[in-house]
């Protein structure tokens, strides 16, 4: 099988129970290389991308990202960060929702797929189609090297996350999210972002972060026995911590079979606040204090009626956890890492409910590990 | 109270067991409230925005909408429309996300707020952030005249739906449609759009389609039993239709509580078809046969586990129903008034899914009908 042939890491369980449960745990490794060869005194490398990349980068004034699954959530964490720190418009969409509409291309766009195989049929025909149109230039963001993703783009950065074999993909997110990070980077020094060092000194930091997170294991699947017996849970998040929650209730639909849906937290009022009791848990992903003190009125009403919150967050939550709030403390980090952090304790969570629950974790019923057709 | 003193409409159930009915019955009345004094000689009036429309439209080379829940929903069929139909790039976003995230602001950028009360806490907020940045102008949809919103846009056009009381909207999100395509057609007769007149010839078939569809209510109450014992649904839908099946799904949650969430049909694969079994039903709104074939090979393992597929398509899908294939069968129409008119019985079977389940249809738990705190 192709997937098996290249690079990094091994398609072997080792003394992990599950392929999902080693990935999770490979992390700490995978973002660091992801970022090896890749920076050179505090900056990032331009020709990681390709030949002619600075070229093409210097040319662009917008960007459509598009991807599916986990990798098109990966996508949305990007554009807030393309947004913010580049300064440039980005417009994220879902593969099979692109390339069956009429899109409009504008000058100076970059066209960024993203994809863990890179033979992700519907991103495949995305790309296909974007190139019939006058787009400045293609770049995927990819863990094959030389799947058809990346030899029918101009640019590609490998994600180099080694084998991924559970279908729910976890180091898979990550690294792209790292990938991304890098591209922002690339795109933002030349719309005069100052704080490119600081940025990869974040970045070096990362792997450190991911050890202390996946420390909280024990409490995390302490966590996941309120689960077991649900049916549903809603995830909130805001900001770039929204599609990490988006990525967190996919993880549990697809290995726990729990229905999970993300909102961003602030939309809990025009409609899903109506859902919310006894039977439906709330997991609120909130590295800083600004959503929790915005939820606060919300979480009243929704205690009120038996609903349990689940909380991560770092030190600086003012909560006092009890009977209907348990948090988790993740350690205070810049702000531009969070979703790259905050996504292992979510992977974890989904883990331990699917193992409590005796499914098949590595290969969930109804799903492939890519899909490779409509 | 405010919203009972503007025009048409009464705050009366008449006839009808609950607001909301009443609201939804009021459809074929007020889309022809909405293109009331709009259209003359076949095309849409400019002046009907505001003073200074014309010149205003000349310069938008891009659209930014914001707005929340239902008004969001509008706004994604809407991004649809404008980028098809105007060829202008059209971006869609929830104004709890928007006004707390650094966002870019392109040149000639038109700002379009959507709102039934006017009075949307996130909305006025993005609003008002907005008009801090270069954006070309602001343009409100809403219900209300003199609401908030609209005396702080440069332009405004007004839904004419008479008050809503009922507090999962219904007739406030069709009108506003119909209002998003009227601003679609001028903006694109700007970019060399010829059908405007055909285009305004279906929109002024639309309430008579409205009446052959509520002529649907007997068996679309039948096909509410099969989803009252059911904590979950699923909603599909592609392009103009993705949106539609979101709100088909909001309405399902904010009224009888049962967890619906909608999937642009494409990314079933990539996750949410390991959720689906004989508690969870699908509702496919398919308006045409190409999202029904790519569904198939879907359908067919949702079925072997014992999935139900509830089917809202016209008379050209190649289904035979069964039992585990039920099928509403809409009229033929011109493909960018689909999304009106598949609303309705979407609408409808989410009322009688609350009418059996016995819930307060018109002010279900935890919700108000304006949400004008944050």
């Amino acid at each position: 099988i192709k997937q098996f042939e290249h690079g990094q890491g091994t398609a072997d369980k080792g003394e992990y129970r599950h392929y999902m449960l080693k990935e999770i745990y490979e992390q700490p490794q995978v973002i660091n290389n992801v970022l090896e060869g890749r920076i050179h005194q505090g900056r990032v490398l331009e020709q990681i991308f390709g030949t002619n990349a600075s070229e093409l980068f210097d040319q662009v004034k917008m960007v459509q990202i598009v991807a599916c699954g986990t990798s098109y959530n990966a996508g949305v964490v990007a554009r807030y960060w393309i947004e913010k720190l580049a300064g440039i418009p980005c417009m994220v969409e879902v593969a099979s929702e692109f390339r069956y509409r009429a899109t409009v291309c504008m000058p100076g766009t970059l066209f960024i797929t993203i994809s863990q195989s890179g033979e992700t049929a519907d991103t495949l025909s995305a790309l296909r189609e974007a190139k019939e149109q006058n787009y400045l230039g293609f770049l995927s963001i990819c863990n094959v090297p030389g799947s058809s993703l990346v030899r029918e783009s101009d640019l590609s950065l490998m994600t180099n996350a080694g084998p991924e074999i559970g279908v729910a993909s976890t180091k898979a997110f990550t690294s792209q999210l790292v990938a991304l990070m890098l591209t922002t980077l690339i795109l933002a020094r030349r719309n005069g972002y100052a704080e490119e060092e600081q940025m990869v000194a974040n970045l070096e930091k990362l792997s450190g972060l991911c050890e202390q997170v996946l420390a909280l294991d024990p409490a995390i699947q302490s966590m996941a026995e309120h689960f077991v017996d649900k049916h549903h849970t809603l995830f909130l998040g805001r900001g770039t911590i929204y599609p990490v929650a988006v990525e967190g209730a996919l993880k549990l639909k697809e290995i726990s079979y729990i229905h999970a849906e993300a909102y961003p937290a602030g939309e809990l009022k025009h409609g899903p606040l109506a859902l919310v009791d006894d039977d439906m848990p709330v997991v609120a992903v909130a590295p800083n204090n600004s959503l929790l003190e915005k939820l606060q009125a919300n979480l009243e009403e929704v205690r009120a009626r038996g609903g349990k919150l689940f909380l991560f967050a770092d030190s600086r939550a003012k909560v006092k956890p009890g009977n209907d709030l348990q948090l988790i403390t993740l350690p205070d980090l810049a702000t531009e890492m969070a979703p790259i952090i905050y996504s292992i304790p979510l992977q974890l969570l989904s883990y331990y409910v699917a193992v409590l629950k005796g499914t098949d974790v590595d290969q969930p019923r109804n799903l492939a590990k890519s899909v490779t057709v409509e």
